[in-house]
């Protein structure tokens, strides 16, 4: 099926502005709150969010098989379920009644009334309902990086790193919407001398600069997806902050790996951008040596280039950007990620969300971590307000951006932002 | 409230064979599919399921404040998020229903018809949409066992062990309810002389005994729940079959934990045991020296003396009971699993599952796995048939028992079972 919503020549009637992430060659997903208290599933061009749910049920969905109820959900879930084929369709379709030579909807102020809104009239949600959320460490330069800080310089990745896209399982109940202010979490750490573990708020409170892919329903229990075939059960993307507590994480992880070091939260951006989308911004990976097994080997350019960015907002101060990376230094691609989980016949549900891990690139100054970016504390991030950074404080907001772009578009997920309010009183 | 569904003086009306897990004192409660092909909410008592849902439509609720279709559903839950205080008021009257002196039921073959089938009319489904599953790790003989035979004898326990209910997450999608066969899992393993990992099916499959139990929705994101609140967020407990593949498991859990070596199946006994249900059984733990930090400090007692067994049934063969342990033998209770879980924020919901981990007493014919009862394949089992057995092979029956018993009623569990068929061709 051709992807002519992807036609960079394309121009909508709604107003786009310059470098929006949202131009009508994007046509994200996600689920929002409109002002008339419904909760419906839409999509965005410029800054315009569009009831999806509305255009249907007036008739703009007309000869694409859908059921009638398939946009007026709280969840893309079912709609993810629905496949490839039916994803394709609809974003083709909405392509097309908003070329800015369509009349249909242009031209019909009652119908536009109805559908269109302006971001400040909705609120976005969690654009699905995560069944399970996997998180890897995809990222040779992270996981080099965090070898040598805690482990040995000289033997910094595991042995068994190049040979296994390394995930562990993640806590979905606590995956939030950009903009839901963060907890600072309180836990144990490490004891000191007297023998007794810490106990209070993290001191060592840290983002993690990811990507999340959400999948469709894929595989039955004891049935594994071969790589060739991994691809079309990928729906699209997200930013994804990992935040991290590093104290805690320290003190519990060893040997069934992190828990409440993670699972206090875990922020997306609430666009989910379709692979589709990202079809032009395609491009081959990191050379892999040694070379993987046989259900790990992929044929074609199966990363994407997507320039990423983590920035630190103060409390009243501005923005700093404090890492620039790029989600195409991925090791292991989402590929080799949804093939390596399911090789031992796990099932994979429809809203299933996989995390990159962190994703650091070959400079210090791609490094998408607090832990890294100031090499566990030793090396301070100033920011523009005189202040300095080892971790994150009270107060701070993260902000995480990403997009593709070149000489003809540009494809963006907006923000991924979190702001971290003071541990409760204990 | 009082537990008047407890009192071991009750009979019932219906049938109930001698030593049945399902005396009127346990009315568990479970999902069935009907004869009718209805989906359910019910209860069991000697062998014969009760259809809560038709109960429910006949009125014999009357007076408890339910919605309508609170039975007429997939999962239990809706009805667990109706808090503890509703999960009484409907085990009472269950009781009340089925008293061998209450005549409005027994004596109307009409309303009998619709509401009692025999267990060979129904199929048990899974009980709960599991939201996420954590596993713990929460028995000391099990973690000295596995730290002396993959670590160091003399120091077996990690540091951390006997501060924090050390605790994972797992996978959700692929619990499935006793009964269902189990596919051998493929994977790598570590690297021969080489250094190419192998792959192919798990030469190491292994069950784990555990009990797992069922939370109601417990807490916001950011709020802890207090150890004094605990207990009535947790709604009952089922037998738990970990099944892990501990040749996988051994090579890719470093540094972030099992993953496929276990994510290819877990099982679960299909009829949620009631905390209530289980209130004659409580006992004392084991003590805890040192002192647990002050928010893990719990009064009363928390732990319940539940025999457990697991069994191997050949091919064509008969059971043969390998390990008897006992649920009384866990170190960090169930409520100083959840309220741990909780005290970093992490929000729980209706439904949340969380494994106990393997439950291993102090002798080694109590061991809850293969791996500590052979101690690695050293000491083979050999079985009624003249077999014997390192691991599992393929064609086995692995099956968990559990149940309470007192001079006056037994509680049990019904089984907990999976039979192991071939790894896929690859």
């Amino acid at each position: 099926m051709p992807l002519t919503a992807n036609d960079p020549s394309r121009k909508t009637w709604l107003d786009v502005p310059e470098n929006s992430d949202f131009p009508i060659q994007n046509i994200p997903f996600g689920v929002f709150l409109t002002r008339d208290d419904i909760i419906t599933i839409g999509t965005r061009i410029g800054n315009t969010a569009i009831d999806l749910g509305a255009l249907h049920q007036l008739g703009y969905f007309e000869g694409i098989e859908l059921t009638d109820d398939i946009f007026l959900q709280d969840t893309l879930n079912d709609f993810i379920a629905d496949g490839r084929k039916t994803w394709r369709l609809v974003r083709n379709r909405i392509s097309r009644i908003f070329l800015h030579d369509n009349p249909k909807l242009r031209d019909n102020p009652e119908h536009r009334q109805k559908v269109l809104f302006d971001l400040d009239e909705i609120e976005m949600q969690l654009p699905v309902d995560v069944g399970d959320y996997t998180d890897f460490y995809a990222s040779k330069e992270h996981a080099t990086n965090v070898g040598s800080l805690f482990r040995d310089p000289k033997n910094a990745l595991l042995p068994n790193w190049l040979h296994v896209p390394i995930g562990y399982h993640g806590r979905s109940s606590s995956i939030v919407p950009s903009g839901m202010p963060i907890r600072r979490p309180v836990g144990q750490t490490k004891p000191g001398d007297d023998g007794v573990p810490g106990f209070g708020p993290t001191k060592l409170l840290d983002f993690e600069l990811e990507m999340a892919f959400i999948t469709t329903a894929s595989n039955d229990l004891g049935k594994p997806i071969p790589i060739h075939e991994a691809e079309e059960n990928i729906f699209g993307l997200v930013l994804f902050n990992d935040w991290s507590a590093r104290d805690i994480q320290a003190w519990e992880y060893v040997p069934l790996g992190p828990f409440l070091g993670k699972n206090f939260a875990s922020t997306i951006s609430p666009w989910i951008v379709t692979l589709d989308a990202l079809d032009a911004f395609r491009v081959k990976g990191p050379e892999q040596d040694p070379k993987p097994l046989p259900y790990l080997q992929q044929t074609g350019n199966k990363n994407y280039d997507i320039h990423l960015e983590a920035s630190i907002k103060p409390s009243g101060g501005t923005e700093n950007v404090i890492a620039q990376s790029n989600f195409k230094y991925m090791y292991w691609s989402m590929v080799q990620q949804l093939t390596h989980h399911t090789v031992n016949g796990c099932n994979v549900r429809s809203g299933d969300m996989m995390g990159s891990g962190t994703i650091s690139g070959p400079t210090p100054d791609s490094y998408g971590s607090m832990l890294e970016l100031t090499w566990k504390g030793e090396k301070p991030i100033k920011l523009n307000d005189g202040t300095e950074r080892k971790f994150i404080n009270d107060g701070d907001t993260v902000i995480l951006r990403g997009y593709c772009k070149n000489d003809q578009v540009r494809i963006g997920f907006g923000e991924c932002k979190g702001k971290v309010l003071p541990a409760r009183q204990i």
